[in-house]
């Protein structure tokens, strides 16, 4: 069986990071094989070029010359790792993909056609199976990021992560409007509460758009059997 | 009045860079401004990106990769330098462009409609008024460029001219090929001959393709009148 493929989107301090690797965890205690990676960069190649892109040199380049790039990248990761893991039957794991190009470039100026275009030709048929948009208003966002860089957890911010409010508030417009283009594929999670209750969210959305896949591992009893059934724990429908 | 594109494409060793500046010196003789560029590089991000793809860096990205990255310069070039030139009413004279993209990556096994989106997000409209073709064997090419590596003139031979003799005529076929579908852009120039004697080929074919621009010039005595007619040198109907 092949891997599936489930990227993260959402803007900056949404809790991408923390919910990636409890997803991970959820589905490595159901038996599976799980690969996590991130865009920009993932790949050899394509981490030289996420350097250039968050260093903010290639702002030189201009909006669509720097859209380009990230295809570049994005090309290298769908090539020397994303495909390779999904054929292996890996579970790959993403923090953002080609969503955020589109949210992000598109904000900067590209057309939506230039973005279709890149896209395609970068992603090589290589679609993601589920998307997470976890979804929290641009000021708590923001608001994370910048606890985040006093406390000198994580990274510094980056470029992105410098603009102002206004362009953060139709960042998440952006996303959610892709997400209403694709509800098949979308899974809107609200990233403003507590992180295990956006857990909790993640795995019963993850749980029924795979249940074909999942269920019977959980009815196996799989290596760690004590994954929840989100199905009971969620079984008042209120859980999302 | 917009300047005029031309770009010049054929293998390695056909003579472009001596046309070039021929070509230049005779438009100039006109009283037009001409700047000459090329590809990969052109503009200074583009010329960055052109310093990897030629050093074989980029080798490791794959052949998807790399056409991606090439476009990358390419949106770059057309941006800062191409596009401001010819509004300005400059005549742009460029070493290489798309369709060298087409021949190469095309001949690297990347699909002619990966390479066909990557083409019309880079280069956002602007397309060459003229391609001059200077076609030559390969085998003629090759030895060119390996005399002008053993004297010491020019550039030590990049990645692409040392690949081998076959793939060299495999892309001289792509180029006669393009030129097939488009001849109202395509101007072949047998490249074999003696550099005057190309030189004037391509004049009388430049004086041919763009008449109405370039005719009132010559009748109104510009800047050097001694500049030839080619329709009177041209008269036998031969020189092309």
């Amino acid at each position: 069986m092949t891997g599936q493929f489930i990227t993260f989107e959402g803007g900056e301090g949404a809790g991408k990071t923390t919910q990636i690797s409890r997803l991970k965890a959820r589905l490595e205690g159901l038996g599976l094989a799980v690969r996590v990676t991130r865009e920009p960069g993932g790949s050899e190649g394509a981490e030289k070029i996420r350097s250039v892109l968050l260093s903010g040199a290639a702002k030189g380049l201009g909006a669509r010359g720097e859209a380009i790039l990230f295809a570049a990248a994005r090309a290298d990761h769908v090539d020397r790792l994303i495909k390779p893991a999904l054929a292996e039957g890996t579970w790959v794991l993403c923090d953002r993909f080609a969503d955020s190009t589109r949210v992000y470039q598109g904000e900067a100026g590209v057309s939506a056609d230039a973005l279709a275009m890149l896209e395609a030709v970068a992603v090589d048929g290589c679609r993601p199976d589920l998307t997470i948009l976890i979804d929290v208003p641009a000021e708590l966002g923001l608001s994370r990021v910048s606890r985040r860089a006093e406390t000198g957890a994580g990274e510094a911010p980056d470029r992105f992560e410098q603009d102002d409010l206004t362009i953060h508030q139709r960042r998440r417009q952006r996303f959610l409007d892709l997400a209403a283009q694709e509800p098949g594929r979308f899974l809107i999670v609200d990233g403003a509460c507590d992180p295990s209750d956006v857990e909790m969210r993640i795995w019963v959305g993850v749980y029924a758009h795979f249940r074909d896949l999942l269920r019977p591992l959980a009815d196996a009893g799989a290596p760690t059997s004590d994954t929840p059934r989100p199905e009971t724990e969620a079984g008042d429908g209120t859980a999302i």
